[in-house]
């Protein structure tokens, strides 16, 4: 690792020129590097507070001023119980994880003695560009060195004591291992981002780890592949059979409202099917604003609330405006909605039921019902146009209406009865997590190590050579036979 | 399939929507359109080769202005023998190849209840923009429908009279199937390309089925991720040890470069081991001059083969400038170039081999001196510099070299003694192909249906938070069990 003042495009020439030699690195020297920037960040726990102690020193001044919020301030704050063990446990962590590289996932024999292979290996170099949380800098250099990519970091001005403290300790403990210096690259001086964003000759993926609008500058000024999320705006949709689950409908919704409402997982938008107006969304409002969250409702909604929830409860509610509904509050605030039923469809539904094609369908006439249910599309057209893909939930006890909606609503996340917000690399399962993607291609929803490796065809011959083949008198077929993986 | 002339914007937009109800039909329905597209395109291939005719016609005034070389030509003419057929019979295979959506690829337990499944489907919405060949409309019409994507298809305007009569077929044959009518929209009017490329939010990915210049543009002019390579600089290497295997050496050439000159995996240089350079090379290079290939050599494979060669042969030798090295021809040249042996890095090698580190590796004693061969780190350094990290053969009877070659060369394509010509979706046993791709991520090398897929997570519970979850009393614990998939 070094911590360079160089132009970006030597920095990103000599990391990509370092990846070349990262990339064969055996796991165990990969291994051997990642637990020897554990023991020197144990070691040097009081320096780097120390250096973070400034940091949040300025910090203190620059929210004093009105100039840094309450939230930076709280992640930038590396002496936080818990956190800077949590730092420490995470390097572990991703050293305890399985190798992702050298992975075969395909075995091909073309003819006798022509195989084929396709083995996972890395990318190649990324760019993580971050704000203020300093622990980044640990997490992402074990990430990166872990799956053999080179690394380029830039931090946010907020910790840049605490990450020229981390940096210097992370060099000095690379340099005792095979893991090449340029490999891993701290870029301290300003105004390189736009620098670093055009050189996609030799950095492959862009990963920023900050706010909405630092993700949107990147989308925006770059021709790197961008992994990662500008915007979370999730949603629970209160289908009509939720009314005999009530329970679980309070559970879901607070869960995934209140349980961290800064978070890109938590629900903003709250869907309600009309024959559930004074049913189940009464409780659950009641629940939500004892939280202190703020309902901004349509008119439909908020009528049914007020007939239904006392008095007191009722004058907190808000109308909605139409933006509500494409708003990421990241606050104690969800927008309400409510879904039209089907008597609402100008006898729509009734003529579906009457249909004898679809009464007689091999589906079942429960679940044809589902698939032509004018509500269910309408709540699935409704998150599909105003959704970020993210994550969306419907409630329901039916479970054709909800295979329906997983199977329709297009986001990297779609949940039948469980809050939005165990969308995370960590509660999924995958030990560690780059970032949440809401792209269409290589990597979506939460991103474990997988997403930071790719792969490459091996092919092994005896000199075979491709015209040899074909359909004519004399040529080779292909065999094609799968082999074992 | 509709023939529009709709604006970009809607275009997208109707595609978009069109999409996702493309994505949920189940594969009978899928594979039914496919069926009557088969069916359509047969019972009018005389309309079809009328109108084919026309743009032929046309392109042959072009072509004796000059305006128009014989390639184009050679790839707009739809009669050629077989070539409908071809086509025809494409249609049927992509319709057999198994499902590509609906694939679950992970199931893991969170906890009692509460089941994580990842699954495959489609992207969303292709923009597809081609040149001269018209059956590249029937062929991504297929692809689209069969992996569940939306297709936008703009052909080049050599190809009009065909495409249309095509598009109308195609449009026909779809009307009375479930595939909705604007899920394969066909653009006619020009100068939309541009608007398309901007269009980010409706389409996710861009496939520029055609040359370098095509490819190019679209990638410099798009947010949108693009799918493809703009270059196929294909290198051969002739390691120290191919000595042993002269007639695979000569094979492997002779295919990579002659088989098909004008294909992006077809041979442009050909590194050669110094110690080869009066064995191996003369046979190579005479076969090669034998077919008409001109070879630009540098000086000393050039002294070694005037040497070798007979007087008349080497004649015929030129002398390689260094823009050889980055230069796709497509044609019958060829640039050779020579690897210095070990005993031209003063020493270096000898001191690798007396050294007690690598010596006593676990790696043993041959893989120690071909991980540390300078000779063998210079060219895959070149080819790593220099190739288009398309598809990259070595040849050699050494097994750990040609190990070492195939880990750390960072191509889609990596070969040991087997012609580049093999890198290709049908020979590699896809069935099919979207193209190839020199990407880093999402899809690398031949993309078969699989490249137009992503996936997303289904998460079915029974009314679970995520705040129950924990390390503190009373806080719930994730089981993280793997099911069987």
């Amino acid at each position: 690792m070094s911590l360079t003042s160089s132009s970006p495009l030597t920095c990103a020439q000599s990391a990509s020129l370092a990846s070349h030699t990262l990339c064969i690195l055996p796991l165990s020297s990969r291994n051997a590097a990642l637990t020897a920037i554990h023991t020197a960040l144990q070691e040097n726990k009081s320096v780097i507070l120390a250096a973070n102690a400034t940091d949040m020193t300025l910090a203190h001044q620059a929210s004093a001023n009105g100039q840094l919020s309450q939230s930076v301030l709280k992640r930038l704050d590396l002496s936080r119980p818990g956190k800077y063990e949590d730092m420490l446990k995470g390097i572990l962590d991703v050293r305890d994880l399985p190798d992702p590289i050298g992975r075969v996932d395909l075995r091909t024999k073309l003819d006798e003695g022509l195989e084929l292979e396709r083995v996972s290996c890395p990318i190649g170099v990324l760019l993580i560009i971050f704000e203020a949380r300093p622990e980044v800098i640990a997490n992402i250099s074990a990430l990166a060195i872990k799956s053999g990519n080179a690394a380029i970091l830039k931090g946010g001005k907020e910790s840049s004591h605490s990450f020229e403290a981390i940096a210097r300790v992370i060099s000095h403990a690379l340099a005792g291992t095979e893991v090449p210096s340029d490999a891993i690259q701290l870029v301290k001086t300003r105004d390189v981002i736009d620098d670093l964003l055009s050189l996609d000759r030799y950095i492959d993926l862009v990963i920023p780890r900050g706010g909405n609008e630092l993700v949107r500058y990147v989308k925006d000024h770059t021709k790197i592949p961008v992994l990662g999320h500008a915007d979370g705006l999730c949603s629970v949709y209160l289908h009509k059979d939720a009314a005999d689950i009530k329970t679980m409908a309070v559970n879901v919704v607070m869960d995934s409202k209140c349980d961290y409402p800064a978070a890109c997982n938590a629900a903003e938008t709250l869907l309600v099917h009309e024959s559930v107006l004074t049913t189940v969304l009464p409780d659950v409002a009641a629940a939500l604003l004892d939280k202190g969250v703020s309902l901004r409702c349509d008119v439909k909604s908020k009528a049914a609330l007020g007939e239904c929830l006392t008095k007191s409860q009722a004058a907190l509610l808000q109308d909605a405006r139409a933006e509500d509904y494409d708003t990421e509050f990241l606050d104690l605030i969800i927008a309400v909605k409510t879904v039209p039923g089907e008597h609402d469809e100008a006898g729509q539904s009734q003529a579906l039921a009457t249909n004898g094609h679809v009464a007689s369908s091999e589906e079942g006439s429960s679940d044809a019902r589902d698939a032509h249910d004018p509500s269910l599309l309408a709540a699935i057209a409704h998150i599909n146009a105003h959704s970020s893909h993210h994550t969306d939930c419907i409630v329901t006890a039916s479970a054709s209406a909800a295979e329906k909606f997983l199977s329709a609503v297009d986001s990297a996340g779609v949940y039948w009865n469980a809050s939005t917000r165990f969308a995370d690399g960590m509660r999924y399962g995958f030990g560690t997590e780059v970032g949440i993607s809401t792209n269409k291609i290589h990597s979506r929803g939460p991103v474990g190590l997988e997403g930071l490796t790719i792969y490459k065809y091996k092919l092994r011959g005896k000199g075979h050579g491709a015209g040899e083949y074909g359909d004519g008198e004399g040529k080779r077929r292909y065999l094609h036979e799968k082999l074992e993986v």
